[in-house]
């Protein structure tokens, strides 16, 4: 799974700042803060979580669709990308 | 802000059961798991985080603009509505 | 319904255009257009679809909500936003 | 462009069937329908819009991306749906 490997740091590192800024959603709740305010944080943490899925979507086609050894993983990734893909543009 | 009182409770559990969800993303990082789990996660997140929010626009419609207190308080919060809708449909 | 008729033209206008890029799709349906043009083109009717719904949202808010004559008026039209909202953050 | 032929005629009369329900909305435009009525017609547009566009996304993957002849035409296939996916994911 080298593709994993070559990112993963990053990636990990964008799923840690995803969980900061929940952490500012709970603390937001806590403090009774302006519903508005939580509405702003839960839009930025939408778009972040979106740059984070965009970006292992686009490793997914490049590492394990365009570049798969064999048809028969080519095949396998193509289903889990299609897959997921239903569950966004629905 | 009785709105959020109300909710308190259930909100922030949602807020922490999405942390535990990307506790589980950052795991399967780590683990080298295959590309299409993470993605799957990453796809249940989206499903989560999506459903919190659209139970915080719900409450904001009902708490903060129906039932606001003084006009300029509901001109206010449907600003505060009209930014965060900005970045949904787009 | 003062609200429809201040921005009917410009609306109406959108509509139409909606209609001419739909042709464009359908023509390069016909003339075997390669799929990735195709994609392109639903990406763009999918923003300028988007376009058109947050303007309909923002003055259904500022029109129907903010601006209601009566508290049932403004309940009606808080429902109509909140069913329409659950579509679209889900 | 063997795939588009396949499925082509269903492809053609949903574009179509999504033009008349663009025509709903301009009928409900000129009628001054409730503003609430022509965010109900919006909403099923995006649902038969994204249904469209993930069948033709479908399709790509697996005619354009999984059966491509060459690795040329099968890296031109994954540019088209990866630059298509940014604007989906984020």
């Amino acid at each position: 799974m080298s593709h994993t490997i070559r990112n993963k740091t990053k990636l990990v590192s964008r799923v840690r700042r995803l969980k900061g800024q929940l952490d500012a959603v709970e603390r937001a709740l806590d403090d009774e803060a302006a519903c508005g305010a939580v509405l702003q944080l839960l839009a930025s943490i939408r778009g972040a979580l979106n740059g984070l899925t965009g970006e292992v979507m686009e490793d997914h086609l490049r590492e394990h669709i365009l570049a798969a050894e064999t048809e028969s993983d080519r095949q396998h990734a193509v289903d889990e990308l299609s897959a997921v893909l239903k569950t966004y543009v629905k």
